[in-house]
């Protein structure tokens, strides 16, 4: 039939579908409305953070139903310019919603060389520069955390990489469960903080373990685990004849932004027969030794290529094609070097110092714990409950202040802050301060909105 | 000590760390070298696919280290061109190395404002327009294959979605594996073809299922699952009291683009209690029914929320900060329309078609198998070879053929193609014709290449 149709011409073999020139036309043209509309208009806080319109009047704005046939030119710059209006900015001095804000510039222009590489890391083959850069970048977060041998991967998000960690060190207590699965092994326990994060229960669901299997312990008022209870919860682990295999230490909590205390955490660990992996940043994870789960694809590692093929890494990974993901992050440190890095770090604490203070000086403002990292939850009081702490239902009211503020927020899309409730504290707000972009000024205006916002409440 | 540097000045809280408008400039600077580089020369063929450096070469060249001082505007701009040199030009129209090649672009389009954007799918609070779109793009992606309802997501890749598709088969059959873990039942049974991909092995470990617990079936000539042996091996696994749970079946087989024989399959499938999942190409699962596969973080997930939360999808995902990947797919799809898409599809089959007749009139090439997909699979018999099948290392001397014709395709750079052996078959090159690039010409141009880095052998 093919054959038929092509002798017939229907499809045309001698030419290529798209015109060369059309295309690169169309995406330069795209990129001046990308630079216009997200990178001059979305870092300007004169301008919205968000273009809010709910879901019904959105799905009408874009038309995305996809048809038999393609658009025009403009047509689809046109799409090009609705996606960018009506998206979130997430690189707006005033965006504080989630753990990442702001844009860097290099590190932008990294994601942009590497999808338009769009190649896939498995192999020094068809990944040459991002194989070694890969590499040398995993060798340096290690020696960040003193490590100077081991091993390591780039993974999509931190969620995946605490699923590797929890894979790796379930392997290295019992190796038999890459063959033979769980029903070789005894069941096996897991420790992680109250305050850890959600990814713990998706992993522990999804590498067959259970969430049942996890035992939650204690953290402190700042957010910190509590040793002593992780003691205690390994001690009833094994009293139910559970193996302990896995703790789960966090350095920066995702709501308090708290430190567990990672040297006692490691001895107590150590003492009960578990070994350490690190799960890095957001995006890398790390092992102190070499690993080996992996999978043997011939038809991408073959064994008689006429290089080096420890280089062909891609069987580390759980994923076959993998994104390149250590280009961003190494232009940037090439840009910054380390001691910018460090000066970014500073500069954050330091504002997250400077907002917590701003805070103390205004009445309304009420920090839920006192953190030390860049993270600052606080409830924000209105007008109605000021002093009125010991009436009956003044949590109940105050749980209520947050979702009015946020919603006001977003529509009049000046700012974007979290808010969530936590382990029997109501509703409150969560400022995380990252972007290098940041002055005292947005500080300021951060006070400044929420009281406007929540002056009548 | 971080108030005292800032109250010193050290820490400079009243400016940005980063002058934007050098930023932008670096970022305009960059793209004019992306587009050069790789989009004007990368696609030109007659430039290089490739410029082949051994690592250690390339190392000295790309000076990888970070150290503590950052770089000069020109420097970096320098890292920019040397990245993109160096690196494999998978958009060139002689890269037919892997599953994907040529560039859309309307889809580079479409991933470079997905970068510039730079948000999270998981909220609609966050990602307005891409949850709404990848609702859309799933609903049509399951209208293909005759699907009214149902559910889906997109993943980090093909590897991925088969995970996906096995935690949620597990999931369908026992419930309790979310909580309790494979402690809590039977053993349980996979079942994948000799020629799928090793993906299988991958999820089979990661998810505690244990690769021993995969029962290979057996494939015919062409690379296509054999149902009886499906079944055969359905009972042996019920006499060792495994629970058939999961049946991977593949539509265009890694090697040889064989599809197992779908409906079969289905019925065996239903027969056993089994029940349908679908990781469609390479990025999105699909699934006939809804899923409860989520972990309710409520940091994210707040329900008090002053819109549809059914919309905040990011807790069907393993992940949590999650890329988003329906947009290229999206721009492309508005670009050329379902008719577009199919009549590329069509070409691909045509050319690949055109490949296979070409080779047959030339002595020197034989297909390992007739294939009625895009993937061509042949050896190259040099002249020393030819007439010679009967000798008795005929098969040894041909295993080498590949290897040493790959080398000198990589340091001539003219193009790049893979091989591997397969159950019993020496050596052969696997040709994907995917690009919509692709000429008549690249395939004459392919055939002759080989020939003549081969002339000698
Ligand atoms: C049939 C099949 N399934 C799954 C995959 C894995 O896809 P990915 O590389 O996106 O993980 C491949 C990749 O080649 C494949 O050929
Ligand atoms: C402490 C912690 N770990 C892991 C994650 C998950 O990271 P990702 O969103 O990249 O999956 C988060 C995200 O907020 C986090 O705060």
């Amino acid at each position: 039939m093919y054959l038929t149709e092509y002798i017939n011409g229907h499809v045309h073999l001698e030419e290529s579908d798209m015109c060369e020139s059309d295309g690169k036309l169309f995406l330069n043209e795209a990129f001046s409305v990308i630079m216009e509309e997200i990178l001059h208009k979305g870092t300007d806080s004169k301008e919205k953070v968000c273009e809010w319109k709910d879901p019904d009047q959105l799905r009408a704005l874009l038309d995305l139903d996809l048809r038999e046939h393609g658009e025009s030119h403009e047509q689809l710059l046109q799409r090009v310019q609705d996606v960018a209006r009506y998206s979130v900015k997430t690189c707006h001095p005033r965006f504080f919603n989630q753990l990442f804000a702001g844009v860097d510039y290099h590190a932008l222009t990294g994601r942009l060389l590497t999808e338009t590489l769009n190649t896939s890391q498995y192999t020094y083959e068809v990944a040459p520069v991002f194989v070694l850069m890969e590499e040398e970048v995993l060798r340096k977060l290690r020696s960040l955390v003193g490590w100077s041998e081991g091993d390591g991967i780039f993974c999509p998000g931190g969620s995946m990489s605490n699923m590797y960690a929890m894979n790796i060190a379930r392997y290295w207590a019992f190796p038999q469960v890459k063959t033979q699965g769980l029903w070789a092994t005894p069941r096996m326990a897991i420790f992680t903080s109250q305050q850890s994060h959600y990814s713990m229960k998706k992993a522990a669901a999804f590498l067959g373990i259970g969430t049942d299997n996890i035992f939650i312990v204690q953290a402190d008022e700042s957010g910190s685990m509590i040793p002593e209870d992780l003691e205690a919860k390994i001690m009833q682990a094994k009293s139910k004849d559970a193996v302990p295999f896995f703790v789960n230490a966090t350095a920066g909590t995702t709501v308090q932004g708290a430190f567990d205390p990672l040297n006692h955490i490691a001895d107590i660990s150590e003492r009960n027969g578990m070994s350490i992996c690190m799960p890095l940043g957001e995006e890398a994870c790390c092992f102190p030794k070499n690993t080996n789960i992996c999978a043997n694809a011939t038809y991408l590692f073959q064994q008689d290529k006429f290089y080096d093929t420890s280089l062909d890494t891609g069987d580390k990974s759980i994923q076959c094609g993998r994104k390149v993901d250590c280009l961003k992050l190494w232009l940037m440190w090439k840009a910054i070097g380390t001691h910018g890095l460090s000066e970014r770090v500073d500069k954050a604490f330091a504002l997250a110092r400077y907002l917590v203070e701003e805070m103390e000086k205004r009445e309304n403002f009420k920090l839920v714990c006192k953190g030390h990292f860049v993270n600052v939850c606080f409830w924000f009081i209105p007008p109605s409950l000021r002093g009125k702490e010991n009436s009956p239902d003044y949590q109940e009211r105050l749980s209520k202040v947050a979702p009015v503020i946020k919603e006001r927020m977003m529509k009049r899309g000046t700012m974007m802050v979290g808010y969530q409730p936590m382990d029997g504290h109501v509703n409150f707000f969560r400022m995380v301060v990252v972007s290098p972009q940041l002055t005292t000024k947005d500080m300021d205006f951060f006070l400044d909105e929420i009281e406007k916002l929540g002056k009548d409440l």
